[in-house]
């Protein structure tokens, strides 16, 4: 058992694999810190979604689940102006963790440089469950609802999630 | 009572007057978003704590006091590059709120010229419980820790935040 | 008749359509702020003109086409570190105003999540009328003279443009 | 009589020595680019009025006065991250000039080092018609509507920036 | 014979064609500044290795051939907010200089633009001795050593150069 | 014999002081990069040399006292947006090192917290030997020139150094 452990994803948006990655995060660790990545990017078809609107998901995801939110932190983080210096960005911006949990190349090697230990987040029923798929789905009209726990899917409709995104869809 | 709530501070250090704002705000809101700003900030005499150093002190001092973490979010936000910029930045990286609490004159402001509900906080036996006072102390070698919750001094124990703190003072 | 509406482009170069959009608006606003967006943005295939020769093509433009410039204001403004940050820095940089006229969606989006009201343009005898054929033709050798107003060919020249474009195309 | 020349002010407000300023100028040039400096600073005691306010005083001003504003450009520029890389900016901002009216120490040597003629303005009655003494007199109550053009006294009223500056004042 | 010469790449990594394009500018100025562009950028595909790697690969490779590095400056620089704001950029970080050797389009336009000399280096043996081959290579497995002075293959070895292109390529 | 030092200035201007300073590093090291730091300031008070210049300066006296630069890399680098990012942007920016040579508290407190061993210089024939003085010297006209190597005064000279302090001083 680690005592802090720190989660990155950009959530864009949180769906059910996310969630089964937090739930494995929190069998390993005491606390957890979400970190929501790339916090400045909203508006974008790869990154259609605020930082705020991503740390309510999270949280209502959470919630919903019935996981203890007393053991979560979701802090939402901007991209650095360089590689070299997001390690350190993170770090000044999070309480002291312990191991770090994602799959990303990028992550795991700016990590593993600094020293850390970092973990695999065994993969829920990819390629199905990803953010890009249910952005996707959501540009097709086809059934991205089921990817997404349901307060997810209910906050997308709240901001209007799928008519901002069908809409930078029209940018040539 | 307001659906969210918006507490804007700097925590340089999270103190007990900071610790009854929390209070104040969440017997008039049902969640509470508070907001750890100039988390690009830290040390300088001013500004000794790191983002994360300052998350870490809320979150704890917030536990010890029995207050219901599940009903706040922790969100450090960096500076803007312009005044003008500041509500935007704060409304992308939050989730969506109906009320601020805040008694800096120039957050105060900038809130209302967009249209924001701006409540002030009651000081809590002000001039004592500012973070000026505490950090003023630390340097004099003045009794601060009955100033912070103690979880917050066992932190600031922690992260070397006192020998910081005078490092900083010999710079000429 | 509206009183202040915004018109926004990057006018990489200034065309005919863009002048037939200034017309179209100055028909339902008495005054037309001319937002040169992008202002950062030169030497680039896509942005080849720096935003001082963009704002001298719309000046000279708008007095060869005979359009009274007191009701217009030209204004540059470089891009935001983020797109939730961007209609506040438009805000933040030209007078007050009541009304968008722009056809790309991205700013469309941003405005109306913002309460705007944005208006449509009817384009210009596209695809002809457009920057991005203006400077496919100036890179292949066709006439693109014919597709901006005189003043504006007149300053591409001046400043070299056509050179610098094809210049800016051979890197590999 | 020169082409083009630039007039670099921050404007904050704009008040009678800057008019003063304008004439003396467009005496001198065909061509007169207004540049209003430091335009991602506002809500502070010495800026306290956004780019886009000081834009639409400069225009009214000039309106009021009979200047033909056809003769004039008035182009927002934000301060650069480094004095080195200032003129760069200024001149890829705006349309090319031939000669910089200045009286600030830093903008002449700049310019000198770049290589441009710089021209003293004769002040105005200083040190009563300055922006600090406008300014200072708003805070104090005492009459500052005689330091400004009336178009400029009506803008600061319509957009509340008494009541603003005497906000950022409560600052500690 | 030029007094200070200033030879422009980014080294990504440092091969034997630029240890010749180094020789040729030696034969023609006194001293010669090697400028390690987008200094900022590290842990892409091209762009592998941080600025700090890259001052180490031309330092050492110089050393190894023998060339007298009393005569050369190593000066990394990051990419500017502007292509615009570029040569500010440089000018204010290296000693004044009288010539520029490149054979990029971007680097030699923007140089030229603003009235410096500009030489060409002939190219050696391309396409083989460039950057984007000894990458290619280093990914496919194929003999990329060759490509680079021994002592920066020593130097890639060291940071786990190889190590850290493949794990960057297995981004999707 | 530590294998790579660090020794981090401003150098506004470079002094003897200093020069004692890479003197005294030199016999600890075997290789000594000289970070000129805040490379992006220049034409304030404080900072009235740009990046290019102070590397010339440092250059210059180095081969003036004898010392063999093929033993030293001059480097500059910008201030970080955050002082939590400088020793990252300082371990990206140069090769590695074992050891930083520094007087500055901040300085020696950001390498401690990450782990770093920092020596201190003694100091020579303080207060005399500082850049302060030099400067107050340079707007005093008083003699300056003996507590800085010849040939940085001759570069301050040459770059019109005395002349452009001086006019930065007339600014209200």
């Amino acid at each position: 058992m680690w005592c802090r452990g720190l989660l990155v994803g950009r959530f864009q948006p949180f769906h059910l694999g996310h969630l089964h990655a937090v739930r494995y995060a929190l069998e390993r660790v005491e606390e957890l810190c979400i970190l929501v990545g790339s916090a400045d990017k909203s508006h974008q078809l790869d990154n259609p979604f605020t930082a705020g609107e991503r740390v309510y998901m999270v949280k209502a995801a959470l919630e919903e689940a019935g996981i203890d939110c007393r053991r979560v932190l979701i802090i939402p983080l901007p991209d650095s102006p360089a590689h070299s210096l997001w390690v350190a960005s993170v770090k000044a911006t999070v309480p002291k963790f312990d191991v770090v949990f994602s799959n990303d190349p990028l992550t795991r090697r700016l990590f593993q440089e600094e020293g850390f230990t970092v973990l695999d987040i065994p993969f829920y029923e990819r390629p199905t469950f990803s953010a890009t798929e249910v952005r996707r789905r959501m540009l097709k009209g086809e059934p991205w609802e089921e990817l997404v726990p349901k307060a997810v899917a209910k906050i997308i409709c709240e901001v209007g999630g799928l008519e901002r995104l069908k809409q930078l869809n029209q940018q040539k």
